[in-house]
């Protein structure tokens, strides 16, 4: 055993990297919880600023700092869109906290959580309670570990009144590749209510990696006679280092329509109280910076199963 | 829950850090300029994706990947709101864009710029084109090597319609920690017209670090005789790795009173073509987030020559 | 001119530096362990290459790619030297390793190990057993958990044939920093029998940092009529990325007398087998490089109480 | 222009990494010299505690601190050896050091270098004449730009006394790769005179990438009407991070029966100052560990042109 000179930034890292531009190497102070399921890599550490913080084939995922941004951007604009949100799909959603925020909405009857990754779930029920916060122990929940796009298949004519699509991005040969696609996204279509609201997660919502939002969002607009509303959107994640993207799809209902009277009319009467998501910020999440809305001209095209998104692109 | 894009790379690398959770290590395909002033050391490097790259003192500064975003936010939210602004002063400002925005609106009849760092602005005159602009030799500029303080103190009764902080942040024995106090902003009052305008950048906006900003934006609130607006805003900045926080200080004059149609008329009137702050925009920029207006009151204290800021607060 | 392999990765990593002029970032595919004792925080994680690897204050200590390279190179030499080693002491030595190599000379009666650091030797036993081998379970063992100085300060005429010090470097405030010093080296001598053999690990062995290696050289040479023979010699282990530095310092027997015949003899007969330090390699270990024999003149100095080891002199 | 806050490890770097289980991150001061020939990029910088340092492809080549170490290794055993080296050949050796060594030896009537990169070796001209010191300019030296291979195969009976092998290591694609082959030693051996000796380095002398070395090793043995005498060494060159291995293959000479006093008696006469092969240092250089034995039987085999090395292996 020898001691060694220490002098710089020394320590424990997760290096990520999103673009060739830039690799983040986050401090880790502690790993309390490392495993390997049959999908993915997952380390939950005690990061300083950040706190407890999950990361998932060593991307960061969500922390105790800000999980309540993504997952309120995730969730609370569609719930609140619904004048009645009653039956809701979320695909994805692992840590707990989307399911947590749809539950939040004291309308809904019933809760179906759709995530391939049983033993992921069962850790997260362990060592994220404070994401998950009892949710899949709410009566209202319904928990499936099944593949999100079958599922939706099966359920023509379900009439849920909400999908709420948190699932990783669409990587070649990763789980979620046709679950991003025009065909898919018809599927959601028929499984929906009449007014029924989809709202994805679609990747970084910035000018070195907007190909994935601008593709999604194109593929959504292909599809007017279903979704005749489709508005992108965006929440400042401060983990992600970078502000991420959503993309709302809507039978009926426009996010552009409510104004901050009704969102705070309908979150006080469903028992909703938002740190992120309230009635004054919400006309700013859906104005897109002008870079994006160029880069859906420039960049988006229409996904297919023949021809899914390529990372590359 | 999300997936983000992973790749990899060895090579030269500028890194940088803003918090004890990250450190960001920007890739570099070339260093094309580099030296060193009696005030900091430069480097105008070639980046992928953020193409060429301004440091100061190994701290990113602007990319031709975006310094739009930073630059327009810096500059057009205050020059549009003044009806008619003639005379503008700049304070920093090196790369020389902040007064290229300055003398985009035709009012313009002079514009000073004072940036004590006379060795850097020889270097962006010579390196740094697609910056300035031309702005350097316009015939309505005026450009002095000194101190601002000193600068600003001297032009009580000067009525500047606008004036623009583009400084460093207030870094302890760094040169512009008493360009950030109450003492200062006072005269910076003193030195504009009856209806004038002042902004300044004033750091992170967002959760790692909103230390400055609140701080900043609690000085400015505590001379309401002066400044009986204040209104903090952000830009988008993806080279930064985080939106970026300015705040402008009115004598009259409301952003949040700006319409979209008033501000296309005033753009249009004065010959304006932006790429980021539009008429759309205004209003989405000028809406922080909830984390940012509780900060202000969770860490903002009023800065004063006697207790300047400190970066670990 | 040579070329080196190039690869690269993200993922997990410990990062470490040892000058101001490179930082190693060791590639983590595990956490296997991770604590904090009253001394020292500590991991045991899986490397590719490295595999099973111990860091104390995130400075790699030794992996089970070579471990048998640093430890032998601690014990072999010294205990080899000696023509019949019953009594030996371990000051520190906390994998085990270096006791296990002391018991594996058969002559041996008695091995006490001084180790101030319970929790790490408790966590040693449990976790590291293919370093210490079963050694804290040997009957001729004694194991004590207190400060080695004053241990061997009351073992004046102890008679111990070899004393081992694998201690931290002396780092200002560390707890060896007084394990460095001309004063406990005379308690050293004091509790040596007449032939006694005392070695010590004194850090890197190259031209970035010879400074602790040249005092430590110094020091002992300035206590010609306690030791007769001061002898520096190093190993190379690869997983310190530099060879390392040990000196013996002998009442009598000298290490260049010791011939590849006698070693093998005395190896065998005591049933010894080593895979580094074998009869065939002795003398070249022993052969000190130009630029160390020049750094022990140009940077050493004699180390005391009053002048301890500064880390950057 | 904005500041942003410094506080941990922060500057300029060059990252790389020669196995998957450590990156090595090299600070740089100043980029001094950078630019791109037909076969490689380049970057001469300023580091600390290195001094003045070449990289090519991002892969550290020498630096001032020892550059010394790494040539005078690569060159002096073998031209040491030699009884009367009169004609030497070089192969690569861009720095200009390998031939400024050759050239020590006053015995050396004509010393031909064959670079295939003449744009590396002009720029190496002007920019680092602390290696080259002159040689390029010395009248014995001819200088030719061409594959070595070619060189080597047309020049069978040429009576070269040594040749030097300073290449890039044989990377899959790279100019070097069947510079590291039987055929190719073959042709060498019929080049040299009759008691000639050749020398190439030979990549990491260390545990985590032999397999180079040990296949080099392998090779040659299998030469054995050619080259009776094969011996493997190393050079502690503390820029590289580890031990580098070097392979001499002689038609006659053995360095192992060089003593001391006959290698002093050849220096002094041949005119020849050495800082770190010295006679006192010859034969601990020619004792491999013994790791890099066992690993010449583990994994070295016989590279041919049909099936040349692979990095990977």
């Amino acid at each position: 055993m020898s001691n060694r000179l220490f002098s710089q930034s020394t320590g424990m890292f997760i290096a990520e990297t999103h673009t060739d531009a830039v690799t983040w190497y986050f401090s880790v102070d502690k790993f309390l919880v490392e495993g390997k399921t049959k999908y993915q890599q997952y380390q939950i550490v005690d990061m300083p600023t950040f706190g407890k913080t999950l990361f998932l084939d060593y991307k960061i995922q969500s922390s105790l700092l800000d999980e309540y941004v993504y997952h309120e951007s995730m969730v609370q604009p569609a719930m609140t869109l619904h004048p009645n949100p009653k039956k809701v799909l979320v695909c994805g959603g692992g840590e707990g906290s989307t399911l947590a925020h749809a539950l939040s909405h004291n309308t809904v009857e019933s809760a179906t959580m759709v995530d391939l990754d049983e033993e992921l779930i069962d850790m997260v029920k362990v060592h994220m309670p404070e994401w998950h916060r009892g949710s899949f122990d709410d009566p209202r929940t319904t928990l499936v570990h099944q593949d999100a796009r079958k599922w939706v298949e099966d359920k023509k004519g379900e009439n849920y009144d909400v999908i709420l699509s948190d699932l990783p991005g669409p990587i070649e040969g990763g789980p979620a590749l046709y679950l991003y696609t025009q065909e898919y996204f018809q599927h959601v279509a028929e499984a929906l209510s009449d007014d029924g609201i989809f709202v994805l997660q679609s990747g970084a919502c910035n000018e070195t990696y907007p190909y994935c939002f601008a593709c999604v969002h194109k593929t959504l607009e292909s599809l007017k006679e279903h979704f005749p509303v489709v508005r992108g959107y965006y929440g400042l994640v401060t983990t992600f280092q970078m502000p991420w993207g959503f993309i709302l799809a809507s039978k009926k209902h426009d996010p552009l329509d409510l104004t901050p009277e009704e969102i705070a009319k309908r979150l006080e009467a469903r028992g909703v109280t938002n740190n992120y998501y309230t009635p004054r910020f919400h006309q700013a999440m859906f104005t897109l910076p002008e870079y994006m809305i160029k880069a859906i001209d420039a960049h988006g095209r229409v996904l297919t199963d023949a021809e899914p998104f390529i990372w590359d692109a």
